[in-house]
């Protein structure tokens, strides 16, 4: 291949995601073999089925056996549901068994994460058998990034207990794996949900977890490299549902069109709906802005400043009820705090608010009703709006997670709507009483 | 000690929080002593600095003592400042020395998540010879979570290349080291920010990186536990930002109220001299509400579909940003998508808001102006304020990454405000060319 041919790494990475399919098959077969092994690992699951699709059938083979069989499952889980039956057939018979019980997990539980490769001991063996053992034959069909930890299995391929390298290194050659493994192992149940066991790894300073069935028989284990990548899944869906919308499946810019809108739809929607209550409120009190039409002026100004500081509360309070800050049983704690903030905020933006009329007055601007009773009753709203606003917005999440709901769906613009009908009450009640 | 006096570590974790200083300390006191090391290693630095600080001198010096350094470095980094140089003159001469280098780099840097400790081999051993070598010595004295990779140094300690434990295992025993060491080795500088650190892990799937000064020489290593957190840190900051305030720098029970308010009121504060703006349009046109009142009932509605729909995109392309699932050069193919996704998300609230007037008209609501005007300005005005919401929101974090901005700071609060102002510019203009 000479030198001009050679298309280097970072490039074609960087090209990726814009190329049509044909040239990513052409750019891959330019790499020389290395650099196209090391390429193909970094792809991500779908890039990978989308580039083995498009191979002959031999080279595709060859790729999908280069996979160990956790990232071969979420290579065959992204391809096309009519292709992955070949795909499988590509495998050996023991990888395909191996694929085949990964693929029988949800994406998002344990087992849909796991590895089946670790290295195994039994509890009889020396500690100088054991490093033989491990030397002789173990090493090379394990993954690398799991050979940290070694599982101590019964006949049964129950968990009996689990020791590191490290502890079978310092450990005198004559002594049993019985003698030094730990028997108080934290392990995963299949079924648990992967969020669970992200908080599980972060609580413990884990580096790969066993996954166990009902009978503590061994399936598999977690390594933390792929909890990286639920934690910062999880703050997507996260960040995105406090938005105001629907958690995308997949990246924006691969979600379809049909679906990115599905996603976004739904909850304006259900905000459309309640804001009309908007519309109703200020009807009933079309008279007054009929007599003081400035009263109109400062609709939304109030009615923001209620949604802003509720939109602060609620990010706050949810983030913190997810990462496990703050508990349930906190949320008298953080109502306190919550409503000393919400008063000291308000008080701030009402004598802004005053400040304006005052400015206003001072350059000649002329409103159709008394300036100080306005001022009073702009400054009034704005603390009442932003109080309310701050406690809607810290108490929600608590709500819903009560209710064994997601405290994320108390997103920004829920929260700025529910404030937003009653900012209006507020604020034309205050009206009311002061002026009229 | 009887049965009775002994506590669950379990629930002494669980009603720490709530603890004055005097119960924890009895409390941990309590804990048989497997458990309060246990207990004592998975408390955060700074639960850890404020119990050391309550004991007496010769146990804090046992509990500190107990620590690996980059532990120890984070807890002395915890204390307060006058307590730092006493918790530093607790530990032996040599740890104190790594334990004040690992205090030079600030917290969110390459240096600051790094250990010290690690296995080093150098590139002239022999297989046998470097196993018989971690076995005899060098396991002891290094972190249990490190010992995945083994680190080549040559006589200047410049780091020459990096086997795995697989690797060793795996090779013949009279091979030297540096035959079956890689020398391609993805490495962090010393300073670099934390984040691009977690990015570097996630890309490359990688246990441990090695950290490096300008001449190459081997600082330290950072392990992919310590980037869970970091991962999980990140995300809490563009969450915080997201929700229109400054990212708290310490979890939310533990952030003083002043702080608090602080970081909230800022942003509150910009916002709402913003938001003074739409007082100003209204009153530009306040005789057109004078004459038709029935156009300030939509004001509320209006403005809320633009920001909500606006807050969507914004969420939406600050996130994609952040995990790099979309680069600066990728704003045109965002920008179509949600010009269509804005024109059909609009079109959808157009309908709802006309179907709302027919309603209201066929159930006996009279206007004081024509219904089908009315209806026409409505329905015109959701479709544009959607729309320009939503190119706002998705184009507005672009911008502020293009001026080297952090794109987080285009929060749903600020993309509303701006489409606030907008939104009313455009409704009345609406009306203007409609009704009057």
């Amino acid at each position: 291949m000479s030198a001009q041919n050679e298309i280097d790494i970072v490039e074609l990475a960087e090209a990726w995601s814009l190329l049509p399919v044909e040239d990513r098959v052409g750019g891959f077969r330019q790499l020389d073999p290395g650099d196209a092994e090391e390429f193909f690992f970094d792809l991500d699951a779908r890039d990978q089925a989308e580039l083995l699709m498009a191979l002959p059938g031999a080279e595709r083979r060859i790729w999908i056996r280069l996979l160990p069989p956790d990232d071969a499952a979420d290579l065959v889980q992204a391809a096309a549901e009519e292709a992955r039956p070949g795909l499988l057939n590509l495998l050996d018979e023991t990888k395909r068994r191996e694929v085949s019980a990964l693929l029988a997990y949800a994406e998002d539980e344990a087992g849909g994460l796991m590895s089946s490769r670790y290295a195994r001991l039994r509890p009889d063996m020396t500690v100088d058998e054991a490093i033989a053992y491990l030397r002789r034959q173990a090493v090379a069909s394990i993954e690398p990034e799991t050979i940290y930890y070694l599982y101590v299995l019964d006949g049964a391929q129950r968990l009996l207990g689990v020791l590191s390298f490290r502890d079978l290194f310092a450990a005198p050659g004559n002594r049993t794996i019985r003698e030094i493994m730990t028997t108080d192992v934290v392990s995963a149940h299949e079924e648990m949900d992967q969020e669970a066991v992200a908080h599980l790894f972060s609580e413990h300073d884990l580096l790969a977890m066993p996954v166990v069935d009902a009978d503590g028989v061994l399936k598999g284990i977690v390594t933390v490299d792929d909890i990286v990548d639920v934690v910062e899944e999880e703050a997507t869906e996260d960040i995105q549902k406090l938005g105001g919308m629907a958690a995308l499946d997949e990246p924006y810019l691969r979600t379809g069109f049909l679906s990115l809108v599905r996603k976004r739809v739904g909850w304006l929607t259900v905000l459309f709906f309640a804001q009309l209550l908007t519309a109703t409120v200020i009807g009933r009190f079309s008279e007054n802005i009929e007599a003081i039409t400035a009263l109109a002026l400062f609709i939304p100004l109030i009615l923001s400043s209620g949604g802003n500081s509720g939109s602060q509360a609620s990010t706050l309070v949810i983030r913190a009820l997810t990462i496990d800050e703050v508990r349930l049983r906190d949320w008298w704690r953080v109502a306190r705090r919550e409503l000393a903030t919400g008063l000291t905020l308000g008080a701030a933006l009402g004598l802004l608010g005053l400040g304006r009329i005052v400015v206003g007055a001072a350059t000649g601007q002329s409103y159709d009703t008394d300036i100080l009773r306005l001022a009073l009753t702009l400054s009034a709203s704005l603390v009442a709006v932003v109080l309310f606003g701050t406690l809607v917005g810290s108490m929600l999440p608590f709500a819903l997670r009560r209710a064994g709901l997601d405290p994320a769906s108390a997103s920004g613009p829920l929260v700025a709507t529910l404030s937003d009908v009653t900012g209006l009450l507020i604020y034309f009640s205050i009206a009311s009483a002061i002026i009229f």
